[in-house]
């Protein structure tokens, strides 16, 4: 039987990390389709941020992402983000869109090239040590387009060489988180292309390193649940960056494509301890918005993460293991859909309440007419985007 | 036994076509990187063109995309083109950079916007009789990203007013090629996502409406050269738009990725007679050379799609018949085998030579030191890209 | 607004085949594990399916394999079935476990060998006259390994010809129904590989030919629901073969894979009229269970239909419609995932009851004690498989 | 430059392990066609594997499979192999055959039937000890296929509990590779599903435990060769199981889907010192010839991975290098290429006299006429399969 109070108590203390960029414009190489009332700064992406939270009550944590969130003055952002209840989250690095790193950041051939990338990624911890932010997310999108355009394992030695000289660079609370994906922009090789390589790089580097899974960065017909589960039993799963895909790396919201996946992800989580702030998984988002309302959208995706977090938590674990330990394989099965089949919306709309909060997020935004005002105050400006 | 002179004769009337977009600049959504020396119209565009017909003798012809050739004069455009001995080929249409089109365009829910939608297409025809093209490709990025955004069924049928319309206003001379695409930036429904839609909207067009096969638009481990086969006895293939990719619509250079695929797609166009100037079979590149050196790649290509057709017609069909009668899986396979590795570059260096040209088409632009005149000589303006 | 007690109509009036080979054994290439009690024959085969329609309601039709099914006297099983409550359902022919099919069947290169194939395609319109059945549904295994192992346009030409024939000879009431499935047991082409192919045969054959969809026989990432919605509007929907997969054609239990696909899949057959019987869209499952106990696996496979089918009549088409009008993507995508996140057991509990039937079929089916019955009775002989 | 003698001593050297399985028959779940003149036992599968040696002069090694190769005297059969030239090599493993191995071997949650499994694969290494094999390869067809059946994490922790044991039991000489595969049988989760489960085991277990990549065995879209060279550097690659497909496991003749991603591999291998007998990479075929002839299929396949391997070494290192380094994208490529389209039939004839032999080797097989000498005298007894 599943303890219903500590149900509530675990989806209560559930943080949702949304990103920075997630209020901006993005779209796909086709076009980027530019909505009204989008943020033209950092200041106003945690605006936005704060609708998010002050919506679900659980998303008070922003992810940022250098050079699109680089501000004077990071302190005065945090005073800023502290304001609306929020604080400032993982710091993102990106090493993908200046000129140099066309065939490479840290795994370019050319060594100038690769101090500069490393440059970036030590600059980012120096914007943690302002922000306090706990982790570094690492994505490369380092990789090659052509069979023999460089070196793979001659790459794999550089990239070694740049993540030692960020890992040593860490402070004792901070770590490194290492994201690995497929394909795209690389088209033939990719530096990180599985979890695999990212744990490889991981383990040698030490337990401050540790890998994060991307929902859409894997090849179709991956198990994400099982490198969760292996992760977890490893201590060396750091985080997710939530979304999800029908096809390649979609970035659609969280949950919408695929919600039974969703929830099997959240139930090896939630068997394995993950949900424990101890064990120091960050739930966060990493989506695009090219053609829905961004706020409403985020909220959205955090009610679809808690949703499968809530069904996860029902599942009767005692019933599981009874039926997995005869060999009851339809039982077992039974036992996981009963909690996933279960409609939890009432519950989360319970806790909501009892955290003073509307019992509908969705209406909960509607109603502050946040929209409105956004779409009408934020005219003139550069709208923020991916800068690509 | 393979009559060498026929071979010979079939690979100097090929004709390659390669597109004005190929010249300009091209990226991923992360970063569009450019490259110094990039056309800045499409005036440039087809001096570049010139280059690649001048080093290779197949690839006269170059199509072009509306809006980003649109020019005030087509009629001086093509006066252009013919002075570098180049005719303009297939007119893309573009329908998907508009504001409008976010959530559509011919398949759109808002009457208004199919409407637009409709008007840039028949403009296009418009432009077809200016340019005396033959061929109107279209590709529609149409979809929808999240289950219920809009009714399949309601969207197909607006697709197949909007082709009616469309196949109405051609002339005798003018075919519709309509390409599918699984995915992208469509990320959960696309209105033509395979060749089975296509070819029924073709089928009921009727003669003038024919399919076009994106080698790179397919569902992994699709077998492309059966599609290929089944449209040819159905007399349904109007063309292809080549390149090649490891994983989803990649648009790396054709040939380079899976050179034997490459080989198996030729071998059933040359088998069922695609080859045949009457059979009508446009053999169009459609690329992106985001990190590598644009016209070099364009030769590289048409080099590719050449030796992919020469080992096609070394293919010795009397031996394959009678392998594939007598039921010996190793025998036919194997004379497929013999054509494929064979070494053709020195077959396809003579021929080059019979028709005066540099049997190295690398060696031939390299020579011509074009790319050092181009970018020395291009400096200011806008570069053209795809203005995504 | 929904009207319930349509949906409870629907409901009680839907229809589910189940397979005869669903109660044998049945396994991969590496081992076929038996199971106690697995019936013997065609009659212990119906006793089982009898057992599911006890316990459900909702599936009193059975459909057959021949050879696998074949008996001596095909009236008298109709009597059998009958007694049961049930019908004999859709016919399906095997042509691909004679060793004159190594090569392919209907597409052989040997006439001799495509007239063994056809003649057996006609036995079983045969037996369809004596069983009353509607519909043959054909599966052609017919493929090639090796490129150039056979001619892939000559296939075409040798299946058309045998589709013709068979055509010819069903009755007034009787269809044919072509399976399309993207590979195995050929693993080069397969030649009726994706519903287009199946679609431009039955196009040709005329009104009595349609498209089977078998949820597992597609490429990954094919968006399933787009065909189905597809062939409704072209009224070339004949059925499904239900089952589910993770991977490739895995013949899991429907919905235990991706429930949600499942239901976007009858919600396209909800909302184009689908469920209504003049449509005569065949419900049948396909599957395999290897390694659970096979009765209790069909009657969960049932449930999950009706839960599928419960939740698609639950859209608020008015809603949805709306949102899909007034291009609100999100408001259109909260229909449908309402009605998905809806509990329906408790409503298919309520309309099992007014059936006279337990609201719980797992529980009736372990309450008949059928299971220990069959296990005592059923010793000796040879248990009923696929005979690989 | 390649020095060309180095090439022809580097392909003299190469040993490619063949099958004693591939010999015998095998086919798919619907069905399994015998083919006539196959063997009976592990004594004339090892008659067929010499007339493989007899004619290409680089097979001299077969890998035994348990229980499907057991003998009652060991020594007798590493006699007669010797007697023909051959030794024997790897011994593969089979814990899914059993009944107890419905649910699992090593995995399973019943300790009785993993301390089953684990005496199973202690046999096999009481095997090597009278074969004289270095290998023990373990393949595990361990994993569910139902979400909530078992334990992702406790099946790791059984895993590596017999792991561990079989480690502790290898002799100085001996290895353990363990193999992953993405799915089949199972087909929700698989307990070693890819490299970095296997990788992550072999770590822990020490340097006598390494890595086997199947060619046949990852999701799609998987970058093969990353994989290799990853695994190279980390010094825990033990060798390839080879094989070739379209689709998922199809097991085809390595080489036969894709000799371009042959080739691919087989240049990381020679870059990378793979190819040097002391770095322990084996060579090793696994694959199903279920509708080809067997002996001469094999034969095919020793050829097709001389020939990459030939072009492998033909690769102008230092061109590449200097390309690579340059960051000119199109001419390291180029290089490569170069590479891969050489006609290198001709180099390996010419090898094959210099060492006395047919230079083709299709034809010395044909020229022995043993096909027609086991049709005529392997007359009754059973034919060696799978026996699933």
């Amino acid at each position: 039987m599943t303890d219903l109070s500590a149900v509530k108590a675990a989806l209560k203390s559930q943080r949702i990390e949304t990103p920075s960029w997630g209020y901006g414009n993005s779209g796909t190489r086709f076009k980027v389709f530019r909505q009204a009332g989008v943020p033209r700064d950092p200041y106003e992406k945690l605006d936005d941020a704060a609708q998010v939270q002050a919506a679900t009550g659980v998303a008070p944590v922003v992810s940022l992402h250098i050079p699109w969130d680089r501000v004077d003055d990071f302190a005065e952002l945090g005073t800023h983000a502290k304001k609306h209840g929020l604080t400032l989250g993982a710091i993102n690095s990106n090493v993908f869109q200046d000129d140099d790193f066309k065939l490479g950041s840290v795994t370019n051939a050319d060594p100038a090239i690769r101090r500069k990338a490393l440059d970036h990624l030590l600059e980012c911890v120096d914007i943690m040590d302002q922000t306090g932010s706990r982790d570094l997310k690492l994505w490369f999108s380092d990789g090659t387009n052509y069979p023999g355009q460089d070196d793979i394992r001659a790459r794999q030695d550089r990239l070694a060489e740049a993540l030692a000289a960020v890992y040593e660079r860490l402070g004792d609370d901070q770590r490194m988180l290492l994201e690995y994906k497929l394909f795209e922009p690389a088209f033939y090789t990719t530096d990180v292309p599985d979890w695999g390589t990212s744990y490889a790089h991981c383990l040698k580097l030490g337990p401050k390193a540790q890998v994060v899974v991307d929902t859409g960065h894997h090849a179709p017909g991956t198990n994400i649940e099982f490198i969760v589960a292996f992760l977890l039993r490893e201590k060396k799963l750091g985080g997710f960056d939530f979304n999800s895909r029908f096809y390649a790396d979609d970035d659609l919201m969280v949950g919408s494509a695929d919600p039974f996946q969703l929830f099997r992800i959240l139930h090896e989580v939630a068997k394995n301890n993950g949900l424990a702030a101890e064990t120091g998984v960050a739930f966060m988002l990493d989506q695009c918005h090219n053609i829905e309302a961004k706020i409403p959208a985020v909220i959205r995706s955090v009610m679809n993460v808690q949703e499968a977090t809530a069904k996860a938590l029902l599942v009767d674990l005692d019933a599981l293991t009874a039926g997995q330990r005869s060999g009851d394989v339809l039982a077992a099965n039974a036992v996981l859909m009963d909690a996933y089949n279960t409609d939890v919306r009432p519950l989360l709309a319970e806790i909501r309440q009892e955290q003073g909060l509307n019992p509908d997020p969705m209406a909960a935004y509607r109603d502050s007419r946040w929209q409105q005002q956004i779409v009408a105050g934020r005219v003139g400006g550069e709208q923020a985007g991916w800068g690509a």
